[in-house]
């Protein structure tokens, strides 16, 4: 199976696994276990009408970190938790975009379920599993770079791209790991608005064992 | 001292490294020792004529990894050991063409010389040392992602951007390296064409204390 690394988009159209590790991959991880269906959406707006349409839904998103105003609840794992219903309806700055763009199957992927991503991708792909860092604003994270490593730890055994070794190799050793992300430039955006608590969240190794997956526009536990 | 790390091309005006492991950067390090002056080109029929213009001159350079037929030697490291004069004119496939696009001071570093270019980097930069990927054809390359690390793990105490941080974070461990780049793609194909030592040569750790600088055209060991 061939294993790849790609940087907010995907040329691969078997399976791809969307890796925003501060904050949605992590955040829609924890939503799966209160609500039925999460709707991934890029526009505010776009996140207010979808959410009325739903009798039983939740708002939540976020810009540049901060919750957004009249929504529910922030883009937070740990604020997450305490929401349930039918439908989540969420808007983020990075992942859904590039979800959007994706013709693969699309898994959703952390350090929360880096085991069960990898498993189910391999039960999945025929021939090409790409894994896709969805950055901040169109640059390079460090924390999707590691987050993707720990994923690709699981998956070493198969025919890794260069960039995906690489990933791999800077990933090994889990306390620098989480020292490098906690000072990263997501985190500390995170620590000034006062939600450190939730990127040491995110640093929780396989918590989860399932695995989101997004389809026809929406995230739910299985292929439908 | 802002520390970054690029691939193919540099915005940095200050001071840039230029990274090409397998093999540019390595053989230009070697050359040193025997040439006064080194002139690398992008074109064949270029790197020939100016060959021509210079009475004590040799012609290295190579395509896809191979010699270039009628010239004096390749782009090999071990081979160039063998030659001398006042002037090496060299053509390869990736570095020379990303040197004539930077605009800033640009150093040539690799593993035989990490720890002198990142002391001569820091001397000489104002604000800011962008470390530069050659790549190969244009995609990622794991030994000048692994090589860059290990010219940054001298520049740990700096101010890293977080591509610079993931290249130190893999390129730790040292024989994980040396297994990884033995086995990436350049590596590979240098070995079947019988070239395995200049890869073996390309891993050797600080064996050179001068910098090559590339101004104006041409590599010296010194800024005129």
């Amino acid at each position: 199976m061939k294993v790849s690394l790609s940087f907010n988009s995907s040329s691969s159209e078997d399976v791809a696994i969307m890796v925003d590790v501060l904050r949605a991959s992590t955040t829609i991880n924890v939503a799966m276990d209160n609500f039925k269906k999460i709707i991934p959406v890029k526009d505010i707006e776009e996140a207010q009408i979808l959410a009325k349409n739903y009798n039983n839904s939740v708002l939540a998103g976020e810009r540049r970190g901060a919750a957004i105003k009249g929504f529910d609840t922030g883009n937070s794992p740990i604020e997450i938790s305490n929401f349930s219903g039918d439908v989540l309806v969420i808007t983020t700055s990075n992942g859904t975009r590039i979800m959007e763009g994706i013709k693969a199957k699309i898994l959703i992927g952390s350090f929360v379920n880096a085991k069960a991503v990898a498993k189910k991708a391999l039960s999945l792909a025929e021939s090409h599993i790409d894994l896709v860092m969805a950055g901040v604003e169109g640059r390079f994270a460090i924390e999707d770079f590691l987050g993707a490593g720990n994923i690709i730890s699981n998956l070493k055994n198969q025919d890794l791209d260069e960039t995906a070794i690489a990933a791999y190799m800077a990933s090994i050793d889990a306390s620098m790991v989480d020292k490098v992300i906690k000072n990263s430039r997501s985190a500390r955006r995170l620590t000034e608005i006062g939600l450190s608590e939730d990127v040491d969240f995110c640093l929780k190794r396989n918590i989860y064992d399932h695995v989101p997956v997004y389809e026809n526009g929406s995230i739910t536990g299985k292929l439908e």
